[in-house]
């Protein structure tokens, strides 16, 4: 699958061309760049002899076959200064397994997956099953748009029309299968997310005069608190807890903290572990503050329940990978995708590639070869799936 | 000396309404509000029989007797927004003592030791000793007025003639007193400090997709530092070491942290004890660093010395307060104060009232028997020294 993997790589270089921002891939849902990819993977659809078709947000499918098929999809839109394969290199497999099987099938390429013009989550996968609320046309983007002025049309029936499953071929966005020296990964489940501010309230004061006994510096305690949670997501498997914003609003060389903000994100693939990882941080912040005096406010920001890929589909594609002769890495994915979506109305599956160079920037990478594994697996998949 | 006290306090409330902002005590140099609290403290010395005159930089001075004299002193600008206390009750309090005995001595009140305006460092009573720096006259204020315009005269001969010793009484600015239940404290130093800009580098990453294993995150290592620094100073008598300002430049709920920028100040009575703990501090930090991939760039700030007192005057002093039956509380003093310059020509001690309420705050309030204690103390002072 070397050939089809180069043309693989070649239509992602042609699609990161098209862009709202010359000299980098900006492409957000509603825009000029994004239609003339879609138009681009439509003619390559046909070319590949499915039948194509869309919707008023500007979600493509092509099919072949009698429904339900196995749907094959994942995102043409990007966020801003991105990389050329988040999203892109899954509809690009898709329609790599679609020119070298003729089994049924129906590949999507969702519109909207970033959310970057209306700070939205998953407006595309939601519109194409028919799950959008009402009140989301009134989101407006940074310019005062609504999304109903930016779709020019209503969004009118969904395109869904039942499925036998969902399955996704996405970059890992994470070091994992590159630090592990495998291609593929297969994706267990999309992790439960949580995510709090917390607001650590001790006594401002003034730092040559205060001993250190007296004090109730709020950023002691939360840097206690940053290690506590580091400590339990390292001892609880597959937990990641990441404490990515920490100030101190009022601070000065000269003053003992007196107030620390600070945010938590917190994701595990199983909602109880996740729940019962909250508990224990909640409780250790308490003992925390209680030692020290120091107040600690938690405010819940967001809060998702974890998506489980099926577990007959898990071990089919296991099994396909095994086939290939790679090694079968198992993992959950950290970051949300359109699966999250389609799992409300079908069974999902996911395949990893791994990438390097990050995510969500220009340096993401992914190897040829690594490339032609991820079709080799998708077309066994679609074989055995169909 | 209840009376003599509440005349303290009754200045002091006068004082605070000569303010360059209605509502608030905000007293710079070379403003009309502290040329007039200036010329009401020389009403005052010349009532209490001592000759007066002052300097361009406005420092005012009130003589009794033959030079060299015990000097006693303080300060009577403000910061921002300031309390009633800080540094002037050192001026009343000294001018209360004139009041009560009829010994040589000299009474001075310094014109600038906040540095609000010019953002400096004691530009009174280095102005008064005659150690100011000819290219200080350049500093410049917010409004662009030059330190030599603001002042509109040149600085001419110091007033500074020789001293016996200098003595300033001065609120304590922590709480240390006020926890201990002690009237007032003799100062055995005033503080060397060391302050730096720190700045941890490790790899930004995906807080959902970046197991923690394999992070570098650099709030982490900067979290470890947090404590270890706090740990140290709690486990070395005297010393005090704060982390103040700390953040994360780019930071986002769901990224791990990269980079982050903090500051150290580290202060000790004895410079000795203050570097051996400050290379322990690097150590350390290094020792978290590489365990953690985390690279940790030190960058000094300022550094000071410390400002031993006088081990004589301490016994002196230390002698009075026992005398007047309370407790001897020995303390160093953690903040700068104008005996810092006073001890580069004479020797220094200092006597610290205790204060509640905070310092650098309206908050700031004294106790009229405590203020009692200072004069008497000040009194049996400067008559042992005369």
């Amino acid at each position: 699958m070397s050939a089809a993997a180069a043309r693989v790589l070649e239509r992602a270089d042609e699609l990161a061309r098209l862009t709202e921002q010359p000299g980098r891939i900006t492409r957000p849902l509603a825009s000029p760049s994004l239609a003339a990819a879609m138009e681009r993977v439509r003619e390559w659809m046909e070319a590949a002899g499915l039948q194509t078709g869309s919707d008023a947000l500007g979600n493509l499918v092509g099919r072949r076959g009698p429904a339900p098929r196995l749907i094959i999809g994942s995102h043409l839109d990007s966020v801003d200064d991105a990389g050329r394969y988040d999203g892109i290199l899954g509809v690009l497999v898709g329609l790599a397994a679609a020119e070298a099987t003729d089994v049924a099938l129906e590949l999507v390429a969702f519109a909207d997956e970033e959310g970057l013009r209306f700070q939205s989550t998953f407006l595309g996968s939601r519109a194409f099953v028919g799950r959008l609320e009402p009140g989301e046309l009134d989101l407006h983007d940074a310019a005062g748009t609504s999304l109903r002025d930016a779709l020019g049309a209503p969004l009118g029936e969904p395109l869904f029309e039942g499925a036998r499953a969902y399955f996704e071929v996405h970059i890992e966005q994470g070091p994992a299968l590159e630090d592990a020296g495998v291609p593929l990964g297969v994706v267990t489940a999309i992790a439960g997310q949580t995510r709090f501010n917390l607001i650590f309230v001790g006594l401002a004061g003034h730092a040559g005069t205060t001993p250190m006994h007296l004090r109730r510096d709020a950023l002691a305690a939360a840097a206690e608190f940053v290690l506590a949670a580091e400590r339990l997501a390292l001892e609880t498997p597959g937990l990641v807890a990441t404490v990515g914003e920490l100030g101190i609003p009022t601070g000065a060389c000269n003053v003992i903290p007196g107030r620390v903000e600070a945010t938590l994100d917190v994701r595990h693939q199983d909602d109880a572990v996740r729940e019962r990882s909250l508990a224990t941080l909640r409780e250790q912040a308490q003992a925390i503050g209680d030692r020290r005096g120091i107040a600690v406010d938690w405010a819940l920001i967001a809060q998702n329940a974890a998506t489980p890929c099926a577990p007959a589909l898990i071990a089919q594609l296991a099994a396909v990978v095994a086939e290939l002769g790679l090694p079968v890495h198992e993992l959950p994915s950290g970051a949300g995708h359109d699966a999250v979506t389609m799992a409300e109305v079908t069974d999902v599956a996911m395949l990893f590639v791994r990438s390097t160079g990050g995510s969500h920037n220009p340096g993401e990478h992914v190897e040829l070869q690594d490339v032609a594994h991820a079709i080799d697996a998708a077309v066994r998949f679609a074989e055995g799936v169909r």
